[in-house]
C-alpha cells in the first residue's frame, strides 16, 4: 500500500486532509509536532483523530518553539479576539509562528524519506487565514522543489510530493468535504485560547472562523464553546 | 550591530563558518540542534566554540531525529571506517541523515525571524562529502528563495539570506582560512564514532578527511585520536 505522511495538528483542517489522504488510498503515517503551543490540548485531539483514521503510526515529535517565541501561540503576543471574520487574514496575525510550516514540512520530509512515503499531506488553506505567508501555493511549490534537490530520495528520482488538498478551499467548503468523507469534527480542536477544561473560547480568530463556517454549512459545531455557540 | 544565526555543530567546518561570520561584522547567535546524534560529544564542543566566539546567545534545541532513524548517525546503519579518502563522497554515505540540513536551516530561520537576524551561516561544503545532496549550492539557493516566500520577513522585504562560505572549499582550504581567522581547532569535534572518553576514533570517514586535511596543511591536528594520528 502507498504511504503518506499526514501533518496532524488535531484541528479541523488537518483532520480533513487526513481523511482525503485515506480516501486517496494511502496508508497513513501521522505526524504531530508538539511545539509547546499555547493550545496544547490539540495534541489530545490529534491522538483521537489518528485513532479514528486507523493510522499505521502516529509520531508526536517535541520541538520547543517557545524557546524562540515571536508569536501569540508560543510567546507573549496577545491572542486576537472578537474581530469581524471578514477582516481576518487582511494582515499577518499575531498567531503567525515564524517559519512554522517550513519546519513542520521539513520534519515530515525526514519521516517520509525514512519510511519511503511518496507524499506529505498538509491541511493549509490560502483562502481563510490568507494572512499566513506559509499557507500559500507558491510556498508549497517552492518547498517541494527545494526538498527534492536536498534529499537522497530526490536525487534517486523517488520524489516526495506535497499535497495541500484544502489550499483553494475556504473553511465552509472544507467542512462540507470532510463531512462527505465521514470526518468526526467532534474530536477536533481549533481554539487558540481554550478555557481550562478544554472548552473552546469561542471568540479567538480561529474559533470565529470555525463557527462562521459551521453556520454557513447550516449545522451546529459539535464541540463545546464557552461563548458564541 | 547586524545579527546572524550561525548553525554550530561543534565541528571544524561550523567553527570556521562562525569565525567568518564574526569577521564579516556580525553579532553571533549560535544555534546547535541536539538531534540525539551518535556523536553527542560534539555538543560540548559547540558550547566551547560559542564561548570562544563570544556569541551573544547560544541556543541548543533538542529535536530527537532518532525517532525516525535512517542514518548511521541516528539509527542502526553502520558507520563506515577505513576507506580511502578519495572514495569518500562518491555516493551518498550511511551518515546522510534524511532532510537534516533542511530541518536545521528551517529552525535557524525561525530563530532569525524572531530576533531579526539578516543572515544564517552554515558550514557546508560541496567539495568534501559531495555525496550529501543537502550540501550543494543549488539546494541552498532554493532554500533561500523558498524561505523568503514563506515568512513574514520575506513578505515585508526584510529578506534573510543563507551564507555558506565554505561551500566551494575543500577541508584543507577551510582549515587554512580558519587558522588565518584564529580558530582554535583543539576545541572542535569531528568524529562520528568517538571512543568513550571523547577521543576521536581516527578511522571513520569524518576523521579520515580531517586528518588528511591537516596533513595537507602540514600541521598536526590538535585533537586526540585513538589511532591514525
Amino acid at each position: 500500500m502507498k504511504r503518506a505522511i499526514v501533518l496532524l495538528s488535531g484541528g479541523l483542517d488537518s483532520a480533513t486532509a487526513a481523511a482525503i489522504a485515506r480516501s486517496d488510498g494511502y496508508e497513513i503515517f501521522a505526524l504531530t509536532i508538539d511545539y509547546n503551543q499555547r493550545h496544547r490540548i490539540e495534541l489530545e485531539s490529534a491522538k483521537r483523530v489518528a485513532v479514528a483514521l486507523n493510522a499505521e503510526q502516529h509520531v508526536i515529535m517535541p520541538l520547543n518553539l517557545r524557546i524562540f517565541g515571536g508569536s501569540s501561540l508560543t510567546g507573549d503576543l496577545e491572542v486576537v479576539k472578537n474581530v469581524p471574520t471578514d477582516t481576518i487574514g487582511n494582515s499577518i496575525p499575531t498567531s503567525y509562528v515564524p517559519a512554522r510550516n517550513i519546519i513542520f514540512l521539513s520534519i515530515a520530509l525526514a519521516y517520509a524519506e525514512t519510511i519511503q512515503a511518496e507524499k506529505i499531506y498538509i491541511g493549509v488553506s490560502s483562502i481563510d487565514y490568507s494572512g499566513y505567508p506559509d499557507c500559500r501555493p507558491e510556498f508549497l511549490t517552492a518547498f517541494e522543489s527545494m526538498a527534492n534537490l536536498a534529499t537522497k530520495s530526490g536525487i534517486e528520482n523517488k520524489k516526495i510530493s506535497i499535497a495541500a488538498p484544502l489550499v483553494q478551499l475556504d473553511k465552509t467548503a472544507t467542512i462540507k468535504l470532510g463531512l462527505s468523507l465521514g470526518v468526526d469534527y467532534s474530536i477536533t480542536h481549533t481554539c487558540y485560547d481554550p478555557v481550562s477544561d478544554g472548552v473552546a473560547c469561542g471568540c479567538c480568530e480561529s474559533c470565529l472562523l470555525r463557527l462562521q463556517a459551521f453556520a454557513n454549512v447550516g449545522i451546529k459545531d459539535p464541540i463545546k464553546y464557552a461563548i458564541n455557540n
